[in-house]
Parts: C-alpha cells; sequence; structure tokens
C-alpha cells in the first residue's frame, strides 16, 4: 500500500516527512499535479469489474486501488505546466486526477470536501462555538451602521480578512490590523468586513492536530505587534493542552472531518485560550524546528497506517 | 420559516419554481450573489449567545436562524456586480455568503460541498458503477496506447468532456462525438480524455430526482445525432421508470448526499438504461414543458417542508 503526497516541487516540509516515511520504508507516490499533463499520466477504466486506474510519474507507477493514503500539502494547479494551457486544460485535468482520486478508498489528510468546507472563516467561528471554544466577539459584516455599533461596544478592536487567506500565500497578504473605535466604517459597504474584539495576549499558542494528537506550543507576544504569528522575535516552546481543550479540538476535528488542523489561539493574561482559527492546510515545520516536537513523524505515522487496521 | 433561493436575475425555471412557493404561501427571498456586495447585504454576529446573522436585499430582510431551506440555482459569482470588482473582493464575498449560510440549519438543495464533488464526471462513473447502474465502458487516460487499445477492444466509441460541462453552460460547449477507432490518438498525452463505449439507443431517457420523488422522461433517438439530448426533433414524453433503477438512484442520490439529480440515460434497443451522468444542478424546465409532470412543483415542496418534521 502506497502513500501519494501532491504537493509543488520546493517543498522543505514535505520534505520532512517524506524522509520519515522513506525510513518507516512505506512506499510512496510524491507528485504535483501541475505536471497533469506532461511528466504526470493517469489512466481509469470503468468496466465489467468496476474501476481501474493508475498513476504514473518520471519514477514510479501505482495502482489507484494500492493507494492507502492521500496527503495533501502544497499541490500545483493541473494543467499549469502544459505546454499549451489553458482554462479548459485545467478544468480537465483537474476534474480527471481528483474525480479518480476522490474514487478511492485511499485516507485523506485533508480530504478536498472537508478542506473546502473548513476554509470558510465564518464557518469555522460558528464550529468553534458549537465545540466550546473561547472565541473573541466578531462581526462580519456590509452594514457601516452595525460596524459602528459593533465599535462602540468593543472599542478595542482587529480587523481580518474574511476569507482568511493566510500569509502563507504571498499574493494575497492581510496580516490582522488593530484599528481605533473612532474610524470610519462607510467603506464596509463596498466589501463584507471582519472586525472582532482585540483579544489583549501575554502569548500566542499554535496547536497542531494531526489525527488524535495534538501538538501545543506557546510563543511569548510582543506587544508591539497584533499578527505575531510571523513576527521575527520568539521562540516557540511546548505548552500543555488544558483538558477541555482537547475535548473541544476533538469534536471540532470530528464536526469538519479533518484528519489535520494547525489551530491559532491568543492567550490572555487569566491563562484563557481564545480560538482565532484553525488552518486546515497551516504550515507545521517553523512550531517543529523550535519544538522538537515530533509533528512530521506523527503526519508519517498517520499516514502509513493501515487503512483497515 | 423562509427559502432562499440563490441565482441570476433572468431565470425563467426559477420564476416556475417561486410562482409555486408563492402559491403556497411559502415566504422566500431570491437574490443574485453577484450582488453582494452593492444590492445584497449581510451581517454575521459570534457573541456570548452564539451565532446570529440576516441577510437583506432591497425588498426583504431574512434571519439565518429562520432559513428553512437553500435552492442554489443558477447563483452569479459573488462580487462580479460591484463597483470595484477584483479576486481580492469576490473571495471576501463568497467566503462571507456561503460561510454565513453553511452555518445554519437550512436544508440544501444541493449543498455546495456535495455539489462539487457531484461534478466530478470519474466520481459519477465510479458511484454508478457502485449503486447498480449499467455504465458503458469507459476510459480516461492521457496515454495514447491505452486509449488506442481501448479503441481496439470496443471499435464504436464517443469521446466526451472530463469535466462534464453541460451545453448549460455556453462558454465550454463540448457535446459528445463519435470518432472512428482509426483515430490518431497521439494528442490524448496532451490532456486527459474520456472515451466511452458508444450505447446504440433507441431513446434518451432524463431521469428528474427531487428529494425522493422521480420523474422519468424518453425521447426517441434521431440516429443522425449522437448527444440527442438538445436536437430540436422529437418531444419528450413521460416514461416509467424501472424498481432496479429507482433502488439505484436512491443509493445513488444517498452516496453522493444530493437532494436533486438530473440523471441522463441512453435506452438500448433491449430496453436496458445506460448511465452517462448525473447532472446535480441540470435542467428540467423543458422536460416539464414536454411532459406536464410536475417537477417545480416537487421542488417548491421540498423547499417549503418543515426542517423539523
Amino acid at each position: 500500500m502506497t502513500v501519494l503526497v501532491l504537493t509543488c516541487e520546493e517543498d522543505l516540509t514535505a520534505d520532512m516527512v517524506v524522509a520519515v516515511l522513506h525510513d518507516l520504508g512505506v512506499p510512496l507516490v510524491r507528485l504535483d499535479p501541475a505536471d497533469l499533463p506532461g511528466r504526470v499520466h493517469l489512466s481509469a477504466d470503468y468496466g465489467t469489474n468496476g474501476f481501474h486506474g493508475y498513476l504514473r510519474t518520471k519514477e514510479r507507477m501505482v495502482s489507484l486501488s494500492s493507494l492507502r493514503s492521500v496527503w495533501v500539502r502544497r499541490p500545483g494547479t493541473p494543467g499549469t505546466r502544459a505546454e499549451e494551457r489553458s482554462t479548459w486544460l485545467t478544468m480537465e485535468s483537474e476534474q480527471a486526477l481528483y474525480g479518480m482520486l476522490t474514487s478511492t478508498r485511499a485516507r485523506w489528510m485533508n480530504h478536498p470536501a472537508a478542506a473546502a468546507q473548513a476554509r470558510y472563516k465564518p464557518w469555522q467561528l460558528h464550529i468553534a462555538q458549537q465545540s466550546g471554544f473561547t472565541v473573541p466577539a466578531t462581526l462580519i459584516t456590509s452594514f457601516p451602521a452595525v460596524a459602528r455599533q459593533f465599535a462602540d461596544t468593543y472599542q478595542d478592536l482587529v480587523v481580518k480578512s474574511v476569507s482568511g487567506k493566510h500569509p502563507d500565500d504571498p499574493p494575497l497578504v492581510l496580516p490582522t490590523t488593530r484599528i481605533s473605535p473612532d474610524a470610519d466604517f462607510t467603506a464596509v459597504a463596498a466589501g463584507p468586513t471582519l472586525l472582532q474584539q482585540h483579544v489583549r495576549k501575554g502569548a500566542d499558542i499554535r496547536l497542531t492536530c494531526v489525527g488524535g494528537r495534538l501538538f501545543a506550543a506557546r510563543k511569548e507576544a510582543d506587544l508591539q505587534e497584533v499578527d505575531s504569528r510571523f513576527a521575527e522575535n520568539g521562540v516557540w516552546k511546548p505548552a500543555e493542552v488544558p483538558e477541555h481543550i482537547r475535548r473541544s479540538v476533538a469534536t471540532y476535528m470530528t464536526t469538519a472531518q479533518l484528519a489535520y488542523g494547525a489551530f491559532d489561539f491568543a492567550e490572555d493574561a487569566n491563562g484563557t485560550w481564545w480560538f482565532l482559527e484553525c488552518n486546515q492546510g497551516g504550515q507545521f515545520a517553523f512550531i517543529q524546528l523550535d519544538t522538537d516536537q515530533p509533528i512530521a513523524e506523527a503526519i508519517a505515522a498517520w499516514l502509513a497506517a493501515d487503512p483497515l487496521a
């Protein structure tokens, strides 16, 4: 049984997991969907004996029925490295590849359908509340007057991206920004805006969930910096996970049908962890490098697990 | 409790269903997501009492907690009718709207996650086989040699779009086309290609499934035309649904988590219905106009049903 890793060519984070899988002696195929068609080939036939398919890269060929798991890391867009690129080719290639892969019995980290749903920030906040997390008062609105009223109530505010695009994605960086309660909110009418009560935090918490295993890390907050997740200063240190957080994480992951999730919390002076977001495709290498927590090992173990076990 | 209809302004098919809902006295809001922001406004807040949101159009305001169902007909893309259009605005608006809507308890026809999965043609064929339908031998491949071998085996072939884009979507029309077994298949390497055994059909069957209700219609095939679904000639007439087809449809709909599906079959000389595709957003007005089958009425009844019943 083979592990399929979908990611781009230069992905040092994937390299960490691949190295562990090699050590474990687990067969794996790594490919970038951007290389279909051209350097990645596929075939599936539907006959009287059901559905049979396979993938071929330069190095390997793998039957779809022998896939044990699929890890969606940082896959490129199908068709984008072809000689004649077009929207049509991308659609056809994307449908062929993911249509075949989702027809297999492989376990997914994460399944594309679950991943798409889990990216919705308004849904994240809702599921977080339902899972028992402490969620900062949040407003998503296109009504300037409602934004004005929210600012009057909470005074100390931040504005964020609704779509929750992470600074991991360079084209769409919008860090969380603190705003004055006297701000002019008329621009809210031009697009839905997310305002959130500013949590006065003593530390950032990153909790990485891999299957049932949790790895939490704490970094003392730089008080000058609102969105200190990506600040240069400070080092991540391992943190204990409170029991009630453990239960909420389990509920969240089950509701969202995720195998992997990177939760961001703000820890206040009372030690309360305020839920900020759960990034289903969040980075983990920077945590592992600081804390020595074996996250790559946990991912490899999850991917390598016997699907019938 | 209110029904939400997401569709563009000029949609005669939606008008049919809306008219029935009006007759039933069911409150409804119809809006085009393309009008957010600008003519459609939204707001949601997450506080200590959970999540509360509402939508406002020119005519109406509706609380998200009072939504009974959402009908995704032909919605425009959020942000595309704004004064200052951008990919960013579309993403933010799309995330705000669908993130909020998928957080409600409303029933969906169809849920966006299920719809996205159900569009995958390779997955459709797999689920169809698993549901017990008779599926024509089909190959999806980027290997010219495999295509060549398939053609040698089946001789009489058609080529289709993998992504299964329907002629409903004008920009991407690719009707099913008959090809010669002597064709040159080298171009298959340039993009995954779907080849299918040509079913010699006596009639086209369109089966529309609305919740648990099935409406089948038959049209005698024009033998000159391979893809006669959209041919000018012929009239659709009501057809009986064989019991085994009824069971397979139920399995398919449950597996795919769909509330609505438009199945296309080719009926051969033996009366066998060969599964061609299931379009989760397929048209039905042309069937209703020919057959007088009350499909719009069934959709309205499904949307109007008590969610707690």
